[in-house]
């Protein structure tokens, strides 16, 4: 079992060596922290790397090339940006390979961040018993704790033999879950290309490209909805009023949303590296008035404890369209 | 609704006065935070004092009488130490008559933390009205969030007007309980003195006096229990290896408990504030050797996810009785 909580750490940099060094003294095998494995003396740190680092190539094979350039001796590959069997486990293998022809023998990790684990592990295990590498781990992470852990070991026969336990283990289970993932990367010629990480999950596929939020006010002075468009669109939207509008999770659901007025809830601050704002940066007891004033234009149905109505967030037809193509794309 | 966050944060000195912000950002009419009221130009701080206060003067007349010497302009209660109704709120009504006879006709509050609060509520009111204080608020704190709150003054029609929210503002529900408690004080000749705090909620009352740890080791060589001892204790249990055993919470539950071994759990590291502890202080993977040998020394039971079987953590009938004694001298 490895601590993987480092990115998911409330403390900022004063107390993360201390929370890593705790999992570390509850009996953890190692850490991916670095700066606790040096601090606290600890066994070499044991990491991985980020689906962002995938999506900055053209696909699992070359990032996984150029990981292994830089950690032949420990390489440990995220194979699910895409597809962890058809894609992933594939370049995987491929690179493995070519490691342990030039020489290096030592420990490797395959690692599976989403979908169903147990069944996607013995498939990946025997692929990778096929290809003689028996000796090649395969990994698991994706919010896991003790009774997830137990049911796949002992329940699913899941074929994983590390764990990386990162989340539950520094943060409460009703923590936000905020990730950071790439949406586009820009070339060397300043042209603006989308990525997606697909997903087993469809919730954790990401939204390609600059994205902007528009918010419908209706004829009663309430929120209406909030659509998500791409940043083609941002123009037309100063006048536009209403949107055919997509469920972010359910492919099916469309609908029209209309409004008396709209706004837009983002403001441009840095362009290019450089910060462009110059408006002002309000005071907390103003922040506080903004706030109120915001909830007093949401639906009672909205603010109720009990069974509250969901406020409606959704994606034009450009933005889905654009998601849906790049999928199939993908596949 | 004030926050009353600040002894609950996770950060440290670091992001308290964030916290606080946001919660002021979020709706709150106020904070006891005072360095974030300062920081970022709120209201002023609206505070209130602790258990611990009380449990350092002879009663709550005496603790409340030092408190409006302070803070006459706006002074606020905890009236819960002993007994909220016969006692804090006795106390309390008596020292805000005096404030109001000294010309201190501002707003002050008198506080609950703990038992019934809406049963409690309505006969304080009633108190303070026949005093013909109808200005003198009730305010509520003891873990309330939302729902609580919706319940108290929706449902059981509680006359609390001011709301202290801290834990569940800024910590999640799972998060670890710790709180600071009085449980003896030294008087100027260097007399130990313990003191109680009482409760509506017997696990809220505290252990009086200084204490130890015994853990016994059954012939297993597994932990059998640990036995909390008075300091007066000490000395006997270097050879002692049977207790009866008194249940922390149900007073009428005892038993006998006995081991082959057993070892004293605390180290004295300080002595009238000199640091007097020169042992070593272990290696991070040294503890974690120490994690993994107590594991091994607690039965399976004890460890299993669903429904593991507690270990038992009680008192000597020393503590115990001299416990049950302070209660009744306070009723």
């Amino acid at each position: 079992m490895v601590d993987f909580s480092f990115r998911r750490m409330m403390a900022g940099t004063g107390g993360t060596a201390e929370l890593s060094r705790a999992l570390i003294i509850g009996g953890m095998n190692g850490t991916s922290n670095t700066y606790a494995a040096k601090k606290y003396k600890l066994e070499k740190p044991l990491g991985t790397h980020a689906h962002s680092w995938v999506l900055a190539f053209k696909d699992d094979g070359n990032a996984f090339e150029a990981y292994s350039a830089v950690y032949p001796h420990m390489a440990s590959f995220l194979a699910d940006t895409f597809d962890f069997l058809k894609k992933g486990m594939v370049a995987a293998i491929e690179e493995i390979k070519k490691l342990r022809k030039e020489g290096y023998n030592q420990l490797i990790l395959i690692r599976d961040d989403s979908g169903d684990l147990a069944e996607r592990s013995k498939i990946a295990r025997a692929m990778l018993d096929a290809a003689g590498l028996k000796d090649v781990k395969l990994i698991a992470s994706n919010d896991l704790d003790e009774y997830q852990i137990q049911s796949l070991k002992r329940i699913q026969d899941a074929r994983l033999e590390v764990w990386g336990v990162g989340t539950r283990a520094v943060t409460p289970e009703d923590s936000l879950g905020c990730v950071y993932k790439e949406t586009f990367k820009i070339d060397p010629y300043g042209k603006v290309i989308p990525v997606i990480k697909l997903s087993g999950n469809v919730s954790k596929s990401t939204l390609p490209g600059p994205k902007w939020d528009i918010r419908l006010i209706n004829e009663k002075n309430q929120y209406e909805a909030d659509v998500l468009i791409h940043d083609s669109q941002l123009q037309e939207s100063e006048t536009r009023l209403n949107y055919t509008f997509y469920d972010p999770f359910y492919r099916d659901l469309h609908t029209m949303v209309k409004g008396v007025a709209s706004k837009l809830l983002q403001v441009k601050v840095m362009e290019k590296g450089e910060i462009i704002y110059d408006g002002p940066l309000e005071e907390t007891l103003k922040i506080r008035e903004n706030t109120l004033k915001n909830l007093s234009m949401l639906h009672e149905g909205h603010k109720r404890l009990e069974n509250p109505h969901t406020y409606r967030v959704g994606l034009s037809k450009t933005l889905f369209e654009m998601r849906e193509k790049m999928i199939l794309g993908n596949k």
